[in-house]
């Protein structure tokens, strides 16, 4: 290809500034490294995780930087030593990377590879821990290890999911972040059985993502708390079959929630990043086996709490990133499953509900 | 029998008020009811949760109460419709009932059972809602349902477990809470596989029995924690392979355990009671899979923190109660298991150490 080993001139979206607005650019973007690959970003949505970041109010938010990280492209050209993707392919960057080689990888027990996030959490690459993209010279800084914002972005070969040419990338792009999150915390971190009753706080993409999969999971209730009415009506689309709005009623919600379910929910999910919500998922849930995963990300300095005595009384805290999902072996699992039921009215529908 | 169907006059310790010496009494014990069981108590243990209540601290504590909770003897009469024990049989008295026809038993997810906490929680039998104990007219509350500071006390039947009558009931008394406690917490609660590493807070007779447990799940290394170093030359006996005290450090004892550790222990257990001991407890544990259990009981009130980003990343944070034995089903087995392994010096020296 005419680019490979070249740098490439190209439009991004650059955060100069906390809370400033994003600046589209003529940024100049470096060939990959050993290890690296080079994608041509086609489709990106905006996440949560990017606004939050560019607020502000992440103490660890680098800037200037190129934000972005749910997307799908087209890889342009490999650096040296890279063997699982090469030009042409299609693939989803993926912000949870997945080496299969360090002790996380091989414990079978998460998805939280540790390979590249000393890196991409200060927002360069591992080879010489500098940046690939600059403007005039002045190095921008990279985003999650992914900066989709940009027509072209540099990412580490562990952190790319080559996935089926076929799938249209406008909607799979989405399997980069919200939607994996929300079916994989239902069913990896959380394995919800036929029959539970499942209660949702936060009825955004990731909240309509748990319905999508408690429903897929069979669960004989899935009870959606909101504060904003309008959330209600899509989400029936998604599975959600009973609404509470917290604002409606006196009582605290978990208590609300406990009257509603004869002692309480089998499985609660936050899914807005608000610590008494948090306590709330988890003080709904049934006493002996109630399990709430906390989906949202709180703001920084931030603390959740509870009596103890919740926790002896038999309910289980967890949390889920990325759903628990093996980002480079399960998102093209994901895209085919998505190919597979596109006629299906649901998956089709929840992946066009998120284009916005 | 002669005492049949009579009140029976004997020797109780009794707790007039909180934080007062207990006082060796004459009790009258009414006749068994209608689902309640009359045991002679011949061995009774002291546990933490006895002092806890004496001591005043419990707001739920009622007074005058006959404690204890540990106990084993012998059934002197059964009132109507008893079926599953008879006089003379064993039995060890369970704090936790298990009916087998609640919401909670039959849901295989639990050993919680509810059916008589409505009034064990307020120390009376459920048949009257009164006590069966007095003392010249003026009765004297139950506690946990059991009160085995009593040479004979009235339980309901789904609280008692009838066990093999070749067991010695001097030693198979501990069985009634704190062994199978420390032990369940390790195999029911954590599910602790060969090869983990494990960390013990506090090496009271909980942290000894989790150690005893961990040891017999295969666990690599199994790091007890203690502010009192005396307890370190008897946990070596029973599994523990490293200590730490935290007094002798001044880093923050999670830091020191990820240290030692590579990252985090695989399963952490806090037997102390302490709710920033809790917290250390949780944040010890490996990102991505690393489970806490807690199994101490904290003062009234207090409250356990952490960042829900310890969540996010991985981290399970549960409890135990009863370790999840299911008290009429499995403190048989767990008899059986003694008896069966009682050459071997491990039960053998679990069960001698708790003698006091
Ligand atoms: N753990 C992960 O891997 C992961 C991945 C992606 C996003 N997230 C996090 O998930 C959270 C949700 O993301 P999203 O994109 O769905 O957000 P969103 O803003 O689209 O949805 C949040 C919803 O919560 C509702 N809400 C706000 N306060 C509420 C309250 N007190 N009670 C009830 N409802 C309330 C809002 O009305 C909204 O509908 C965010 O914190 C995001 O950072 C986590
Ligand atoms: N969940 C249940 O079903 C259940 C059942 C029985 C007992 N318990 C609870 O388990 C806890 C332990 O009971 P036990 O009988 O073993 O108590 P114990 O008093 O015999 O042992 C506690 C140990 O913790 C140590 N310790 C105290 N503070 C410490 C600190 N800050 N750091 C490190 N070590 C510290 C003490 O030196 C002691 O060795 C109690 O809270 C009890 O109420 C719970
Ligand atoms: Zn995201
Ligand atoms: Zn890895
Ligand atoms: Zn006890
Ligand atoms: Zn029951």
């Amino acid at each position: 290809m005419a680019t490979q080993g070249q740098f490439i001139t190209c439009k991004a979206a650059v955060a100069w500034e906390a809370n400033k607005p994003l600046v589209i650019e003529d940024v100049q973007v470096a060939p990959p490294q050993a290890g690296e690959v080079r994608v041509k970003i086609l489709f990106t949505a905006l996440c949560h995780t990017d606004a939050y970041t560019w607020s502000g109010k992440d103490p660890e938010g680098l800037f200037p930087c190129i934000l972005g990280h749910e997307a799908a492209g087209i890889v342009e050209s490999v650096g040296e030593g890279v063997t699982e993707v090469q030009p042409g392919d299609h693939v989803i960057p993926c912000y949870q990377a997945e080496c299969r080689e360090c002790k996380s990888c091989k414990s079978g027990k998460t998805n939280l590879c540790g390979k590249v996030r000393a890196a991409t959490g200060v927002g360069i690459m591992m080879n010489d821990r500098k940046t690939r993209f600059s403007i005039k010279g002045k190095p921008i800084y990279h985003f999650m290890g992914t900066s989709t914002f940009s027509q072209y972005t540099v990412v580490h070969d562990v952190s790319v999911a080559k996935i089926d040419p076929t799938a249209p990338l406008e909607k799979v792009c989405l399997l980069g972040c919200g939607v994996p999150t929300g079916l994989g915390a239902v069913w990896n971190t959380a394995k919800v059985e036929a029959g539970s009753i499942v209660a949702i706080f936060g009825l955004g993409t990731i909240g309509l993502a748990v319905a999508e999969g408690a429903k897929a999971a069979g669960a004989s209730r899935i009870i959606g708390i909101d504060i904003d009415r309008k959330k209600f009506d899509r989400a029936k689309d998604f599975g959600v079959t009973e609404f509470v709005n917290p604002k409606e009623h006196d009582k605290p919600i978990q208590q609300l929630l406990m009257d509603l379910t004869d002692g309480g929910v089998d499985y609660s999910f936050e899914c807005i990043g608000n610590v008494s919500v948090m306590r709330a998922a988890l003080e709904c849930c049934h006493k002996g086996w109630g399990t709430s995963v906390i989906v949202g990300v709180a703001a920084s300095g931030q603390e959740i709490s509870t009596r103890p005595f919740q926790l002896v009384t038999g309910r289980v805290w967890k949390g889920t990133a990325f759903g628990g999902f093996k980002s480079r072996s399960q998102v093209p699992l994901l895209v085919d499953k998505y190919l597979k039921e596109v006629g299906s009215s649901m998956h089709a529908c929840m992946l066009s509900a998120f284009e916005t």
